[in-house]
């Protein structure tokens, strides 16, 4: 990942907007017309983020969830998306499965392109929205003393790649129809430290979270919903795409929507993150597929 | 082109709020904050926008440039861009394309995403911007008795895509770095009936004005202003890609910026495109590479 890291880095000195929150890893925030605008970009590459023979309608379905995930890490409504799109084969499962996305989570198609081209084929989706609550959280708030929290148990889309994959005929819903939790993230935005979404695994997330936030965040394994059996915890922690959010509230502030104490933030000393005491072994994050 | 067009209908049909102004070939108008926001999304794909063994500097030249002249047709100013990136060969002369037409342009890269995946690769920009002129210029407003002007000459892209692609040694920059005419878009917002930037033909692109605006454009081919010999005049007026503006004025009106005036807008009565008279031979837009 060193090259894609040095491009990012690369990138992101090109960023001369200070109100810009860094590329790649998190959205831009945009003060307009006495509101602040959010915006995100997400892309996915067949073969890379999808499964051989993997239903159009379901990537489709991902790349809004995806987006509409990152604008819910920021308490923000959508108010669109644009999507750019390579046709081929499926397209009329990819317009079904988008239409269904757009529709489960109520946000309007603005606008976008098409082209020929690929295998592989490429989409990508930009989701706009609109700041419910300023200052917009971000990943960097999270203070020492502050509970850490978590919206919902996690596993349950490695259990449906996995269903997937092996074609063993299980549900494989949570991996093929991730929801966002706009809800959740409009109604906690005002109370959070900090906030993001489980997209890459909730060690890796945790452990940006913890850097980002210049603090070390102590999670207790237990602590942790998950939704496969208890032998795939370890697995469950790392796996990713569940999509719930994580985020930092102040001691003795109890969430404005069902979620899970899973840790504490506490000052940097040494480690940026600990799992029942000591820092977890890696891969933080599951390399998919 | 006719799966391009069935998916881009089914896309449409999902675009549910009235302010989008059509997918794919147009760009989307939001109302934000007592302002109007802008947005486009354009794609390229390697192979099929792009040359063999093309300078990626250049690639991502044009795709800032293909973005904010969609801008540039609405009278927008640009806020910013967000980058859908697939990792590759030539990522630091992409780098530095990029930079240079973000500077060139004055416009903040706000964010994106990138991904390994390709070839071919692909890459997609979100641009935004501001209104400055409300209502927005769109096609469809030209009226009968309207005068049809251009910003500037046609074909000097065409020269520069054959002196790249025949390594002629002969001037290319036209087709690699075109400009987006930001300036003149905002100069001309107030007054026009309609506008649209030259991006595939002057032909072609009349052609869907006349019918957006539900009458016809009738065209003088020697008044078009050409950048290339008269032997390709025919050429030069299907081409595409210099991205000058095409808009009409009311009669008697003055364009506000320097400008060729090309022909008028009569009634429908047949065809929606008349070339010294007569309906011009297909094709209308030069089918590119």
């Amino acid at each position: 990942m060193s090259a894609e890291r040095a491009f990012i880095d690369s990138l992101k000195s090109l960023a001369s907007d200070p109100a810009a929150r860094g590329l790649a890893d998190d959205c831009a925030v945009l003060e307009f017309g006495g509101e602040t605008l959010v915006l995100t970009h997400d892309v996915l590459v067949e073969g890379v983020h999808t499964l051989p023979g993997q239903d159009p309608a379901d990537v489709a379905w991902k790349l809004v969830a995806v987006n509409l995930s990152d604008l819910a890490a920021k308490g923000a409504r959508p108010l669109g998306v644009l999507l750019g799109h390579m046709l081929g084969a499926g397209d009329e499962r990819f317009v079904a499965g988008l239409t269904e996305a757009l529709t489960r989570h109520d946000v309007p198609l603005l606008g976008g392109d098409t082209s020929s081209g690929g295998p592989p084929r490429c989409w990508g989706l930009t989701a706009i929205g609109r700041a419910t609550h300023r200052p917009v959280p971000s990943r960097s708030g999270a203070k020492p003393g502050d509970s850490v929290w978590l919206t919902g148990p996690l596993g349950a889309a490695m259990a449906g790649f996995e269903a997937l994959r092996d074609a063993t005929g299980a549900d494989s819903v949570a991996y093929r129809r991730p929801l966002a939790c706009l809800a959740e993230g409009e109604a906690l935005a005002p109370f959070v430290t900090a906030m993001m979404d489980i997209s890459d695994g909730l060690l890796l997330d945790a452990s940006r979270m913890a850097e980002a936030s210049g603090v070390a965040l102590a999670l207790t394994s237990v602590d942790v919903p998950i939704a496969v059996p208890e032998n795939r915890r370890a697995d469950a922690l790392r796996w990713g795409e569940d999509y719930e959010l994580l985020f930092t509230l102040p001691a003795g502030v109890e969430p404005t929507v069902s979620a899970w104490r899973i840790g504490e933030v506490r000052e940097l000393e040494g480690a940026a993150l600990l799992l029942d005491g000591e820092a977890p072994k890696a891969p933080l994050g599951y390399e998919h597929a």
